[in-house]
Parts: C-alpha cells; sequence; structure tokens
C-alpha cells in the first residue's frame, strides 16, 4: 500500500510535522510489539497531543479509510498493537501526565501514556496503591492496562484493571467524544461502556483519559516460598489455604522446569529436586498478615511440603518474589525466541492444565516452562527455541493451540489476562462460539461502523 | 391491544397451558413493579421452566414482533419491569434453583429467579459471603440484581453486583444462547459482555444462569453511630476515616428528617436535635476490626460528634444498623406515596448535595428525607406525599429533575444503584450527552435488531 500523500499532509496539518513520522526507520519500532513473529508495516506513526488531536487523527482517518492502531508502550504479548494492515499508529506515549491524585476521593486521573510503575509510584507517595501490577508495569503504559485488561500477581486478592476503571475518556472512530463512569463509586445510568471499552483493545474507541480507584497502601506484606514434590501437591495446598478462610495477596508457583531454569540463571538457591514452587503472601496490618502468613505455611506443611521459608522483611520479601518474576528472563536466555503465552483455568484445573502442558511439550519436543497464579488459575507457558529452526516453530504453533484447546476443554480461557489480539484471534471462536463471535462483530460495528480501529484484531 | 391468538397458543404449547396466564386478574400483578406511578397492561405473562423454554418464548416473541418483558420479584425503582408496550411479562421465578455452592473456588452457579437473601443463607452455611446487598435483597431476585448491578451498604469497601459476576448464560431475542466468562478469576477473551450484561435491565439478552465469586466470611463485624450538628460535620468524619487509610464496611448517613421520622417510628433512642447521624463499621479479623472501629470512634470524636456508641456484637450491631434501614419504611408511613430516588455525587460532594436536596424540598414545598451510602456519595432522597394530591405529585416530578440536575452538576449521575428503567430515561441524555446516548441505541441493536426486549427502557 503506497502512502496517501493528502492523508500525511492533513495530519502534518493537524499535529506539527514533527509529530508525523513517514520514513522507513521512524516507522521500524512501530513494526512490532512485545509479541514475537508478528509485524506489520505502518504507513504513517503520530503522536497526539491531546484529545483535540487524537479526534482530528481519527476524523481525517476515517474520512480516507485509513486503519488505525492506538499504541501505548508496545508491550503487549498478543500482537494487539501491531499494524496488519498498514495505516497509522497513533502512538499515545505524548498523553503522559498525572492529571490529579485525589487521596480524599482514592482516585487518580491520568492520560493514558503514563506508565504504569509511574503512577504507582505517584499514588504511593499518597499512602495509596493502585493494585494492578502486570509484569510490565515498568514499561507498560496505563492506556495498553486498561485497553487489555490487564491483570498481575495480586489477581485473587484485588481482582483485575477492570476493578478499577471508573471512568474513562474516549474518541470514537467518527471523533465524537464520550466521557464514561466518572468520580463515582456506583453509577449505573448506561451500558456499561467503561467496563466494555476496558479490555477492548483499540478495536472499539481510543482512550484518552482514565480515572482509577485507589487503595490505602496495606501497612506491611510477607511473604513465603514452599517446595513440594508435584504441582498436584502444591495445588492442595493452594486448594486448603483457600478453603481456610484466608484470600492471600500473592499466591503464584512454578513447575519443575522453571526451578532449574531460574537457578541456573540466578543462583537463588532454589531446590532443584523439588516438581513446584509456590510463593504465598498476604498484605495489610502486621497482625494480621504475620497470622495468615504463619497459617499458609502450616497449611503447607500440613500438605507435604519439602521445605518452607518465610519473609517478613520488605528486601526479604522481595529476594523471594525474584524467583518468580526472573522466570521469563531466565527462560528467555536459553534460546532466540520466547513465546509467553496465557491460558486460564478454574483454580483446581491447574495442576491438571501444568500436566497437559508438559505432555504437549514432549509431544511435540519442545523446552515449555510454566509459571503464573496459583491463586487466580491464570498460567504462563512459555516456550524457548531457535528463532532460525522453522520446524520448531511450526510445532510450537501447534503445540499452543493444543494448550488453548487443553484450557478450553478444562473450563478455562485462551488468554486470562494478555490479550486476543492478532495472536489469539484464530482460538477465539472455539473459546466463544458462533453466535458469540458474530456478537462481538455486531458490537464492534456499533462503535466503528467502517471497521477502521485496529483491523484484523478483536471484533473481526 | 388485542391479544394475539395464534401467539398464546404457540406459547401454551411450549410451556404448558398452567405456565402462560392471559385473564386480567391473572395479569395485574405484572402491571407494575416497586416503582410508583408506573403501569402498563401486559398482553401475556409467562413462566418458563428453563433455558430452553426462555429461548423458545424469545424466538416466538421475535416472529410475532411481540415486545418481552423479563422480570424476577419486580423489586426494582426504577419501572424497569413495567409492560409499558404491553406485550409478554417473562417472569423468571420458577427458575430458581441454586445449581452449584463451591467454596473451593469460591463461586456459586445459580438460576436468575434465586432470592438474593437465599443465595446469601447458603454461601454463608459454607463459610462464605456474597457481598453486594440491595435493600430489597430479602424478596429480590438475583436475575434482577445482574440485571440492574444493584449495590447495596457495602459499595465503598466491597464494590457492587458487578464486581462478583463471574459469568453468565443469557438469551438473546433471536433465542440464540450465549456464555460470557465462567469459573474463571481472570478472563479477558472478547469484549466484556459478563459486565455488559451487568446493568443492562433486560433490554439486551435475558440472563438465565448466573456464575457469582463469594468471598470468606469475615469472622466478626463492629457497628458505631455518631451524631453530628450538620451533614458538613459528617461529611468531615467521612474524609478524615478515608484518609486515615481504612476503607470501611459500612458508612452510612441519614439527615437530620430521617432523624426525627425513624425516631418517631421506631423509638430507638436516636438524637432528635443532631443535624446528621453516622453508621460506622468495619468487617475481618477481631483485633483489626477493633482497631479500626475505635480508630472511626476517635477521628468523629475529633470532627466534633456530639455522641457516639460503638456495638462490638452481632445484635447490637444490627440495632444501630436498624436506624438505617428502618429510614424508609419510617418515611412511608407518613403518608400514601413514597417515591424513593437514587443519585450518586463524588464522596466530598454529598453534603453539598444533601443541601441541595433540602432547598429543593423547601422550594416545591414538599417532605423529602435523605439517607444513604456516605462512603460511595450515593444517597436517597425520599419523597413523601398524597398519592390523590395532583399538584403535589407535579411539583415532585420537578423536584426530582432539579435533584438529578443537581447531582449531574456536582459531577455525579442519576442513579447509582437502582438503574435507569423508565423512570430515570428522560433525564439519561442529560448525564450521557448525544453522543454516547446514539451509541447505547447502536449497542442496543447489536443485540436486540428489532427492538422487542423491554422496550421504553434503556437503549431506547
Amino acid at each position: 500500500m503506497s502512502v496517501d500523500i493528502s492523508l500525511v499532509e492533513e495530519l502534518r496539518a493537524l499535529l506539527g510535522a514533527d509529530n508525523v513520522r513517514t520514513s522507513a526507520g521512524e516507522l521500524t519500532p512501530y513494526m512490532r510489539d512485545a509479541t514475537p513473529l508478528f509485524s506489520g508495516t505502518p504507513d504513517v506513526v503520530v503522536f497526539p497531543a491531546d484529545t483535540g488531536q487524537v479526534a482530528g487523527v481519527l476524523r481525517i482517518a476515517t474520512r480516507h479509510g485509513t486503519p488505525v492502531v492506538p499504541r501505548g508502550a508496545g508491550t503487549n504479548l498478543c500482537a494487539a498493537t501491531v499494524p496488519l494492515r498498514g495505516g497509522i499508529v497513533l502512538v499515545l506515549t505524548r498523553m503522559n501526565q498525572i492529571l490529579e491524585v485525589s487521596p480524599e476521593e482514592l482516585l487518580a486521573r491520568v492520560q493514558p501514556g503514563v506508565a504504569t510503575a509511574r503512577l504507582a509510584d505517584e499514588v504511593s507517595r499518597f499512602g495509596l496503591v493502585f493494585p494492578p501490577d502486570p509484569g510490565s508495569r515498568t514499561v507498560s503504559t496505563i492506556g495498553g492496562n486498561v485497553a487489555t485488561c490487564a491483570g498481575g500477581l495480586r489477581g485473587l486478592k484485588y481482582g483485575v484493571t477492570r476493578n478499577y476503571v471508573l471512568g474513562l475518556e474516549a474518541v470514537l472512530p467518527s471523533g465524537e467524544v464520550i466521557r464514561t463512569g466518572g468520580r463515582l463509586w456506583k453509577d449505573v445510568a448506561g451500558y456499561d461502556l467503561t467496563r466494555l471499552l476496558t479490555g477492548s483493545e483499540g478495536t472499539l474507541a481510543v482512550i484518552t483519559e482514565i480515572t482509577v480507584a485507589l487503595l490505602p497502601l496495606p501497612a506491611t506484606a510477607h511473604t513465603g516460598v514452599a517446595y513440594f514434590e508435584t504441582l498436584a501437591d502444591a495445588g492442595r495446598a493452594v486448594a486448603a489455604i483457600i478453603a481456610d478462610g484466608v484470600l492471600p495477596s500473592t499466591l503464584e508457583f512454578l513447575d519443575h522446569t522453571c526451578i532449574g531454569v531460574v537457578e541456573d540463571y540466578a543462583q537463588l538457591g532454589l531446590r532443584r529436586d523439588a516438581g513446584a514452587l509456590l510463593l504465598f503472601g498476604d498484605d495489610g496490618p502486621p497482625d494480621m498478615v504475620e497470622r495468615h502468613v504463619a497459617r499458609m505455611s502450616d497449611i503447607c506443611l500440613g500438605q507435604g511440603a519439602l521445605d518452607l521459608t518465610v519473609a517478613t522483611e520488605v528486601a526479604a520479601s522481595e529476594a523471594l518474589l525474584a524467583a518468580r518474576r526472573c522466570s521469563l528472563p531466565a527462560l528467555s536466555r536459553l534460546n532466540s525466541l520466547t513465546v509467553l503465552e496465557d491460558a486460564s483455568v478454574p483454580r483446581p484445573r491447574l495442576p491438571e492444565m501444568v500436566e497437559r502442558i508438559e505432555a504437549i511439550a514432549a509431544r511435540y519436543d519442545l523446552l515449555i516452562g510454566t509459571f503464573g497464579h496459583a491463586g487466580d488459575g491464570n498460567l504462563h507457558p512459555t516456550c524457548v527455541l531457535d528463532a532460525d529452526d522453522a520446524d520448531a516453530v511450526s510445532r510450537t504453533h501447534r503445540a499452543f493451540a493444543d494448550i488453548f484447546a487443553a484450557a478450553i476443554e478444562l473450563g478455562g480461557t485462551i488468554t486470562g489476562e494478555h490479550g486476543v489480539g492478532a495472536a489469539k484471534l484464530p482460538y477465539l471462536r472455539d473459546r466463544l462460539g458462533d453466535e458469540q463471535t458474530a456478537l462481538l462483530r455486531r458490537i464492534k460495528s456499533a462503535f466503528d461502523p467502517t471497521g477502521i480501529l485496529n483491523p484484523g484484531k478483536l471484533g473481526s
């Protein structure tokens, strides 16, 4: 597709020449996001400064029938921001102001380009916390987090991004600006567009302002680590902890493969003979946290934990969590291509799901390590392979198709927190069925009748 | 509109004659819901037994172009289930099975006709709690709660119904059955139809099965009551409590009018000279609760509370909460017509909103008492008047129009938890704007292209 000269001229008139890029070198960084194996070449990359400019870009794009791919930091893992059909990549990182933090109202109002960790840091200065904590939070933007309904390590106790979005300003492809929700804890006036836009992956509207709910910062957090002979044993400990009436703030696992790979990488002193490592923890008032973590420790030991350590200092807690946080880098360095995937199953089916993944890895002769969120049944099977080995790449695709089918068979889903994007779209119908898939298309049309917003993704 | 004989015959063939009612006496109870001043006469009332029968009714209705009004117990306060255009009232109370309670997965799977309190009682036997607690919960159905995204007294700490809906089965007007979400704490596969249907007030689809998340039952709950000279003083105490880092499970208020009316009615020993009564409380582990409630008491006294009592036993807590729970019956007995309304403002604007309501009541010479949720800014101005006094009825309509305009002006909304229905529809455009109102209509069409589902309500 050749660049439409008048389109570029109109964009330059609107945004200034500096904020409209068309040279090959300037386009290259926007061909990909954090998803391997997907790329597309934009015709033009634009950097609007405010909502009015976003609306202007969308009006121009609608007039020209040009695709628009909204993008934050591009950290997503489902090719949600790859410009598969060219067109305009609309980068929101210039809109990076924290407009307001209100400790009295327990909320913050931010532009979409604010990095998630920056928001978290800023609100922590007021004794507040923004609970969603996706792995990419130091780089990812809050706009991207809302667009994908990002999750993180605290899903069971605190929920995910959707639980913290109070209101949105968003621009429709027509250039019309809507405001949903607001500074309100209760609001049922109209369909819940706030939640509908959350997780809509840039296919319905472009989010230009976000009001998020905050919580009081917990006084302390303690973490423990327990080793089990098998993931099934760890799963029984998780079930017993939850049956005991505690919702832990941390409940993460590593499988045997990840334990070995992490230990090779970081020498944390992990027990290599264990079949599973379980991180558990809670946050809140010190006396309650101490009691909860002690109780969880007892339960783990009662369920046959091989070994157990508890950290009651922040630094020591962070050291234990390092095993979980460096699972991905530890796996990634093993070969040239890392495919980090995402599926979710009902919590009790998690050990069975990991067994299925192990069997699939063996069947396709692939190295797949699995880590994830034992508390909410969300797991991340991660395959490392040689990018130049076409056969291995092909086997990986087939292995993940089998993994998603297994997740659905166990009552689960093809993505718990990463999103659908282009990467999971081929599997979406298997999860939702024909009727719901058709309904998603009709909803997409209600927002974007000409289909210019992020084509080839959700709603296509 | 005369009854379409073939429509009724088809419904009888599908459901059996006993479950299809057409006589005037049988239709009367379904002309109204709990909203005063709204009524409509259905042509036929049907009682399906399962999802297949619901789908059959919708297919028949679509073929005949007949309106369908889904209904649970009819406790809603916004005329959401009044059959304004006749047609079929589809009553879901026969679908009243609690299909499953899973303590291991912290969820329950229920049919829509289960009474909310019955669900709460059943899960409490497993040491679990379903947090949403709308005032009508002993009668209202969980299907109706989901359809209106019902709130309750614990919104600030626990959120509202939408926060607890994990998955839905729903039937589209075409008769197609969709399943959204599931037994999953994380699921981002597709647009968030679970939340879109929650609060859609029977205008998009008929909900036939609900999977709800549950929480561990808190070990204890303590409640305190504080009197203040003015609502502004109470508002300062609320702000100070939240700034102190606690999210109370209870934070309710009564204005001066309500205090007097409740005391007349129930002789609870309330302080009649106070301008505001604030109920506060927390739930959780006993040591934490005791500490939080003591801290809240200190803050109230520091903010000039006239008087203060704390209850640490369940029975004594319930006695204090009685002042809040009997505000509505106490007001209702004063005259023949009670209009209980619902608006929501940012929490710090609540005292100002109550002052506005007082001024509006004076301007229109009406008795309006206001009580509500100080923690989440959701208030219930309640007007009592003579139903036969046409001028008072007219003044009431004008007063509430002013009240909703005031709420919007203060950054609030026209309904926090009751819903839009037919009663609030005239004010919806003022809240959402033209663009969003048009968008709601397009979304409605995506689900219900021929407009048979609950016409004259949301999305119209």
